[in-house]
């Protein structure tokens, strides 16, 4: 029988849990469910959509419920309001708000005898394992977390804000003489603008002050004044042919020494290289929904991370299996 | 109060956990177990040395039993013995016997109420669990392991045992090529000696015949055959500076599509650069002696793997403080 999944909002990442779940023979997804009108939604495999405020109603057809909305606003209210009523899974990322979105999200599963798991993604996600990884087994050390190259749509949407643009794209560009020393052990410290280099390319309103547009999007406060921006003007074709992608990345590095003397150097090295933000993101919530399922079957119940799922539980083969194949 | 550890077998490896176990705060190590004459022993910090006939009466002073012994004759029978009476670790590597190891010293340690955590390393191990993490979140795609460059112990055995060898180190490098088509997510299907090569620095005895030396190790079956060999001849000088260490290494790559038409490629790349494999490997080790001593401590009894164990235990600091930081 295989696990029944909803799709609470429809946006990039929705429809990439859509096709995640295509691609996992153990899955099937029972619907979208939308704040939008149902009707003027067209989901890519066909699934039926149904309007968020019906969802409530299938509590008995779905085992997991993945929310697909944003951190903002969407997932501090969804999750622990759906958490009552179904196993849930989200990719809520605001890094400093995860603990009070844990114990909301805990309380109210636990008082449903339901299984949750928030954070899920790369970043909070994956990256988050690697530290764990790294810092466990070197303890001494250092961990460094670089992003991109790839897409801020924060940093996108910040610009095209900007008086004069009429689109823009915003890449994230880790500083490759600083991700050298961390891989040497060097150990450097690095403030925020040697790690990164912001990249814009700005499609500028006709007749628009370009000058302008540069100057406000590199002093622009908390974006774009701590770091080094390039900024490029390009026409409208180059930005649809170029940059119509969202793609994004990482590496996560861990370097510690060992030894009596601590004469041995180790370095640990994770990176993500990313076609697609969104796909990656739903392919690793797809994942974790599995092992909620299989959590809640254990009576696991209340709200946990990666850092709490073992491992085993991602796996669609049994634990006999895959400890032969991949151990 | 700190969480007692117990080195049973004093090599490389024992040696390694005795350094780790000072970097580590919560830990403290009760004394190294010996098949030698304990008096014969040295150990690096000063810890005591027992024989390892007295082990079972330190029952009560040991949280978790490190075994250092090897994968072939000790670990086999040592650690389900050992699991009768103590908390272990093993990082028992022989991949295709894994399931036996496992299954009797599940068997050991339930039947006393005790919690194991065998194949705890970095191939199995580390290795493992990004082989688990990669083809769970990309269900469709290639893994890839690739190891080097780094000492193989075997290999450089096996070189030492060739007439007229003196010395000789066997270092395994992966193909640079083939790196490159899997990062590319070109998915190539590789054999054995498309992925690796082997480079042996030999020091020949006096005399001794260096072509058919060269001959014998080229051709050796298992070890080299199926290889591109290449064989340096050197001076003891030469060995001594450059060829001291027990450097290792490796790469994990799962590559991946995801999208309504799997246009999407995604990387997942994972390496590790080691000073020293032995010091790692125990580094490993003692991190999962600290999940094993907490999964105890919880009534969590039986044979675990690296695959089974929730990272959080991994982590010396509490669950809420590990969330906050690392998430």
């Amino acid at each position: 029988m295989s696990i029944r999944i909803g799709i609470y909002g429809y946006g990039n990442l929705g429809r990439g849990v859509e096709s995640a779940i295509a691609q996992n023979p153990d899955m099937q997804a029972v619907g979208v469910f939308t704040r939008r009108d149902p009707k003027s939604v067209k989901t890519v495999t066909g699934i039926p959509v149904y309007s968020a405020d019906e969802a409530q109603a299938f509590q008995d057809k779905i085992d997991v419920m993945i929310l697909c909305g944003g951190s903002a606003t969407d997932l501090p209210e969804q999750t622990p309001y759906l958490a009552q009523y179904f196993n849930v899974v989200d990719s809520f990322d605001t890094h400093a708000k995860i603990p009070v979105q844990l114990q909301k999200v805990d309380a109210a599963a636990k008082g449903a005898n339901k299984t949750a798991a928030i954070s899920v993604g790369w970043d909070p996600g994956l990256f988050s394992l690697l530290r764990l990884y790294g810092e466990s087994v070197l303890s001494e050390g250092n961990t460094y977390t670089f992003w991109g190259k790839g897409v801020s749509q924060g940093h996108s949407d910040a610009v095209r804000r900007v008086e004069g643009v009429a689109n823009a794209k915003q890449y994230t560009v880790p500083v490759e003489s600083a991700l050298c020393a961390v891989r040497a052990g060097e150990n450097p410290v690095l403030s925020t603008r040697q790690k990164h280099t912001r990249e814009c390319f700005v499609v500028a309103k006709e007749g628009a002050d370009k000058a302008r547009i540069e100057r406000e999007i590199k002093t622009m406060p908390n974006y774009f004044d701590e770091y080094d921006t390039t900024v490029y003007f390009i026409s409208q074709e180059e930005f649809d042919e170029e940059h119509g992608g969202l793609p994004h990345g990482g590496v996560v590095i861990r370097s510690g020494v060992t030894g009596a003397e601590k004469e041995h150097k180790h370095c640990i090295e994770y990176s993500l290289k990313l076609d697609s933000n969104a796909e990656f993101t739903a392919s690793v919530l797809v994942a974790y929904a599995r092992a909620v399922y299989r959590l809640h079957g254990e009576g696991v119940f209340g709200c946990k991370t990666v850092l709490d799922i073992p491992p085993i539980y991602l796996s669609a083969a049994s634990r006999a299996e895959t400890i032969a194949k991949l151990l």
